[in-house]
């Protein structure tokens, strides 16, 4: 490493040895921390430890079991598989050294008093059980040996020739890379997917009201049980993440504020997703919500969220299709960690019929303190309510899981919306906090 | 804090309850946190806790003197003062209770099961103490009641006075700042400042050199001792921060590859400060090398810095003249507090006489392998040369200080440089270590 640094240029690469996680790693998914680490585009970094150091320590003392060391080895599967297709150059190096010559070098270092701060009890507990490594270790090589990121082994005995070895492959990788850099990126085309009837949006009942009364009293009632959940979920050191998402004027501010009203202030946070940032695009697209992840025990609103992706960026041609085909499958495992880590997830789809969204943009237009909430743009989007509602339907179909469902809300009638908006969520935190 | 989120839009707001700080926090200086979590230009924050509780709990509490709560206030009004030149409007709200009233509501929070998880032993603790927290708040508001961040004291005993008291100043306060938005900002000028002589710059013997035998020799012992004292630095837990500065070719790259060979690659970063990215430009100017503070027990190197500023900045009219006056001593502040916190600071001025830079600038446009390093960019910095030095001579001046002091050194021979920049960081290590 250090003399891969001195032959590079070491300004702007960066050398991130990977130990014990901070807490406010700690308080984040496993990943977080590797997310948190990513180069931008244009930018080198080198891990020392990686994402695999602790499912094979882990498996090595048994903290972890074989289904569960199989299922870590899937996610770094998926995660590679992800930088890849980010264009990130990803070039996995396992050093190998034989017993015997690890032994002689640990006695080595220890024998100079110039370097025997260099080895750790550590090393030597994990040069006792050299061959339980060795096994998880190649169980991990062949499990994530892809044509995307496939391992480099070398042998380490000889250091001359590890270093050229190494240094041979950085040079043939970035060679090719650069090669096909100069192939030019074929044009990104908008994606008009077809709206078939009757499906599970057109399917919903959008009569469905609930009257004044009714509201008045079922409000505040739900609103009591929210503030005491989001308060026990809190002492119980979770998190609850809330993604609201559906056509624009569905009603998702108004919905969010009666969520809000119940809530301290200090335990919530809602972020209005908008166009990424020059460092964002710089990075795989998820990073921008990995980067912004709470910490537990906090509630956190988004109003709007990942799922533009295979939206907006889907329909207005801002990814291509590979991008947005493979985004479903990025969510659900970003949402998985999530709720593995024990947030509780909930997706709310705010739909509407065109008539209403019709009706409330003209309101809007008309009422002078509503006027700011309308322009072009929502002209625009709503020529396309067919290609929305399509790619609606086929997000809802392919990021429902049991652990982040979607609950689809009719939301004609606003008191109705946001009734049901609260009650789901109070049904969920129910099953969640006993 | 709930209603205010309730009458404006909660989205995009963000809400910090400064508690206890957490391990990543702890190995930065105190403002870290606060710089952390200052919102981009067009955002709002509220701070519940914020950059007074600390001094005044630890004031109340004895862990800190009288001079050094000075010291915390006068820090305070430094740092209210930079927002409020950043253009960030600074609202302070004292919410004064009476001891009687603030007994009473204690106690009616106990008593009611539903509010009595709101009731901490810390709050009767502090409330023992109201007396002092009194005169010490009385302390701390008097010497930052500052004409950039006045308090608004509010009588917070009638909660509906309350509440439209500091919502209408609020009110009040926005709708000035965006009155004087609606003023030009002024059109940007160039700065050029003339150059004397001699000055500290062209006084340097730019003759100095070191033979090649000699360098052979003092190199490696050098290196030697940089590697040993920066793995003490590292087992204090301690931090380095190294700034190189001078003119293009002046062989910073060189002096900062010598340093680091001697390095862990896992202990050092080098950062090479470009143009800042949109989000850094949206924060006030620090804010993008607070964050990249490195934690303690770290060596960070900066080939360029914060002195930009002053000096590309200045030159090219990237920034206000009002701007790069104050950059001095904000960037003199930000330099204390770094190495009050035990991180040690050493700034490198490169020096090369006009004649050289133009030898090694053709050097680069001659050889192949050199040619990236130059572009028409240089040589329009280099007809500048003498507002550049003019420049380089303020800032030596100005922010030459005991705890961060400039090193000039003469770069001719680029052995000498070498030379000199080890052996400067060899001396002081050798002096912090002990």
């Amino acid at each position: 490493m250090n003399l891969l640094l001195e032959w590079l240029d070491a300004r702007g690469i960066e050398v991130h040895a990977l130990g014990e996680p901070s807490d406010e790693e700690r308080e984040r998914p496993p990943y977080w921390r590797v997310w948190r680490l990513l180069p931008p585009r244009g930018r080198l970094a080198f891990f020392v430890g990686s994402w695999y150091t602790s499912p094979i320590v882990e498996r090595a003392f048994g903290d972890l079991g074989d289904s569960e060391f199989d299922e870590a080895m899937d996610r770094v599967v998926a995660f590679e598989r992800m930088l890849s297709n980010e264009r990130v150059l990803v070039l996995k190096f396992w050093l190998h050294l034989s017993k015997a010559e690890q032994r002689k070098r640990l006695r080595e270092l220890e024998g100079d008093p110039k370097t025997r701060w260099r080895v750790t009890k550590q090393d030597w507990k994990f040069s006792k059980r050299y061959e339980e490594f060795r096994e998880i270790s190649e169980t991990a090589l062949r499990k994530t040996d892809t044509a995307e990121a496939p391992w480099h082994i070398v042998e380490a005995t000889d250091k001359r020739y590890r270093n050229l070895a190494v240094a041979r492959t950085i040079l043939e990788k970035l060679e090719e890379v650069l090669e096909r850099a100069k192939e030019k990126p074929p044009k990104i085309e908008p994606d008009v997917p077809k709206l078939e009837k009757p499906n599970i949006i057109s399917r919903l009942d959008f009569r469905k009201r609930v009257d004044e009364k009714e509201y008045d009293e079922k409000l505040p009632r739900l609103q009591g049980k929210i503030a005491e959940l989001t308060r026990r979920l809190h002492d119980a050191n979770r998190g609850l993440l809330l993604v609201f998402e559906g056509p624009d004027a569905a009603g998702k501010g108004g919905a969010i504020r009666r969520l809000t009203q119940a809530m301290d202030a200090r335990n919530y946070r809602v972020i209005s997703v908008a166009a990424p940032t020059e460092e964002e695009r710089a990075h795989p697209y998820l990073w921008r919500f990995w980067r912004h992840l709470p910490r537990l025990g906090r509630v956190t609103i988004y109003d709007r969220s990942w799922y533009g992706r295979v939206l907006v960026e889907r329909l207005e041609g801002f990814c291509r299709k590979e991008e947005w085909q493979r985004a479903y499958s990025e969510i659900n495992d970003f949402e998985a960690q999530l709720a593995e880590f024990g947030i509780v997830l909930i997706k709310f789809w705010l739909a509407i019929s065109s008539v209403e969204q019709l009706r409330r943009f003209k309101d809007r237009q008309e009422t002078p303190y509503k006027q700011y909430k309308i322009g072009p743009e929502d002209w625009r989007n709503r020529s396309k309510w067919d290609a929305y509602e399509a790619a609606a339907c086929d997000m809802i179909e392919r990021t429902s899981t049991r652990k982040a469902p979607w609950v689809l809300v009719e939301a004609n009638d606003k008191p109705h919306a946001r009734v049901k908006v609260l009650r789901s969520v109070v049904e969920r935190l129910e099953k969640e906090v006993e």
